[in-house]
């Protein structure tokens, strides 16, 4: 019987064309995020793409659930998806948009651009001290999958020394000077004078930074997070910033998302908001390597090959 | 009989000791920029540090005038040094400094971060749409002194593809793609997505960028300006920001300086400025920089050996 493969990303002509040459012999449906409805759902062997979490309802039928996103948080949830499924992430596609924005984000912090900006609307012309160099910075990184590794390698190229920290024990990395496994955090969270977070959503990282953490890090340190809002305890972030501890943070998550206009957050200068922009398709390529993946992944499936970027239900991570 | 060292600049006490060994046999004399009278520059045979140009009146005891600023735009106008006083800048001791402010508001721009932050106030969550990699960008850096030179490492290290631009003829550079002539600009300028200008201050520069250069910049490119804000004809930098032909730009001087409140070009949300605070002594390592050339000159000059930075009075730049 032929796979139906519903696509619910933006695809256009000749990403269709590059889909349908990898599923052939497949009937492609295309719908969007928004327009997509149960029943395309529930007849889909194969969805391409992010569909909403809430109505897939553990569809018997679905075989393969293609990502187009990194973060899986809201797919590994109970109930959502068939055991049976094969859950596959978009890993890879994002590193080089979601690193630069991270480094995008540390420099403006570093020279205080944050701060600077905020005069223009009165025409303020005044001097906020000194700043940090990045190549003479400790640049700490929590979480090196593709995306911190790639950050990792940004940093080191423009002279920072890199520490990096992952789950699993990494051999030599040659964008790392040191490397630690997360239960280490704790003891080199004081090194740092910029500790960057690329730490995934769930049950493990739930407020992975809270205020104990805060307190192990340097004074006058920087703190970023380009992973997942869950990861951070707002309230502690506040507070260490406030409080002066931090001289800065950027975070291009939070949680809720959107942040609500009457969050505190938003009120705090020392602390540079982008609403989830890192990623998405903010830098096209980063789509054209998501269909790149898709089309390698639907492909590898009917024919019985070894699939990129299956992920572990119960972690959440690639297995 | 002995010389006579006047310095103006924020010495501390280890600082002193450098001068002091360096200039055995001299006496020493401190004031800082604010205080330091007529009478002081007038019995000087020394100067280390930026006394205040109308003050020196071609002194004619003056004979080593030792800058801590990389510029030496208010130092070569007629009548502000006797023409056999030797003045030396402080060329190098700005480079990271400056290269990396540059790099952060480059990155700043292409992520759209400053978009981003005036939502702060309001607290509002929108999205700014697609952005720019480094890593796929032709960078045209023009001015490939020491400060330029070293944006272009830092650039060509994130992946960038970098184009200089010289006064005079250089061998090649592992950190330029393509090397030109300052003549050739306006061959090269349509091909650039970011334009990087270090150029100093004086006649030759004078609004370099006009209406006409803004005009063979390629639509959508990001400018910036780190060198001197007489470079730059801001009216037509509006104009080119406001028509949108350029996508953004980002400057550190202005012309005036301080710029003042009700200057339209605090206004232009797509004008990123920061108040000329790139160098000065914002990077604490700079100062140091400062006074080991302002150490090494002095020893030099006294024992007859060569100097380092001499300026050249009709240029502005080093000989």
């Amino acid at each position: 019987m032929e796979n139906t493969v519903l696509c619910v990303m933006p695809a256009e002509a000749r990403h269709k064309e590059k889909l349908e040459a990898a599923g052939a012999g497949c009937r492609f449906i295309y719908a969007s995020y928004k327009t997509v409805t149960r029943e395309q759902i529930a007849q889909a062997d194969v969805i391409l793409g992010n569909a909403p979490a809430d109505m897939i309802c553990a569809s018997p039928r679905l075989k393969l659930l293609q990502l187009n996103s990194a973060g899986t948080d809201d797919y590994i949830r109970p109930g959502v998806l068939n055991p049976e499924t094969i859950l596959l992430n978009a890993t890879g596609a994002y590193s080089k948009a979601v690193a630069e924005h991270a480094l995008a984000m540390t420099l403006a912090l570093i020279k205080k651009l944050h701060l600077y900006r905020d005069d223009r609307k009165a025409g303020t012309w005044s001097d906020y001290g000194t700043v940090t160099s990045i190549a003479d910075a400790v640049v700490l990184v929590v979480g090196l999958g593709d995306i911190g590794a790639h950050y990792a390698r940004l940093a080191k190229a423009l002279g920072a020394y890199t520490i990096g920290i992952s789950r699993r024990p990494k051999e030599a990395l040659p964008y790392a000077d040191e490397l630690y496994l997360t239960e280490q955090t704790d003891e080199i969270l004081s090194r740092a004078d910029v500790v960057v977070s690329f730490l995934p959503g769930n049950g493990q990282t739930r407020h992975f930074y809270d205020t104990a953490r805060f307190a192990r890090m340097k004074e006058g340190a920087y703190f970023l997070n380009l992973g997942r809002g869950s990861a951070v305890d707002q309230e502690a972030l506040l507070q260490a910033l406030a409080g002066g501890h931090l001289a800065g943070a950027g975070i291009d998550v939070t949680d809720p998302e959107p942040l609500p206009a009457e969050s505190p957050l938003w009120q705090e200068e020392k602390l540079l908001i982008t609403p989830h922009v890192a990623g998405s398709f903010h830098l096209p390529e980063t789509f054209e390597r998501i269909v790149d993946i898709a089309a390698e992944n639907l492909r590898a499936w009917l024919e019985g090959g070894s699939l990129r970027n299956v992920v572990d239900f119960t972690t959440g991570y690639k297995r």
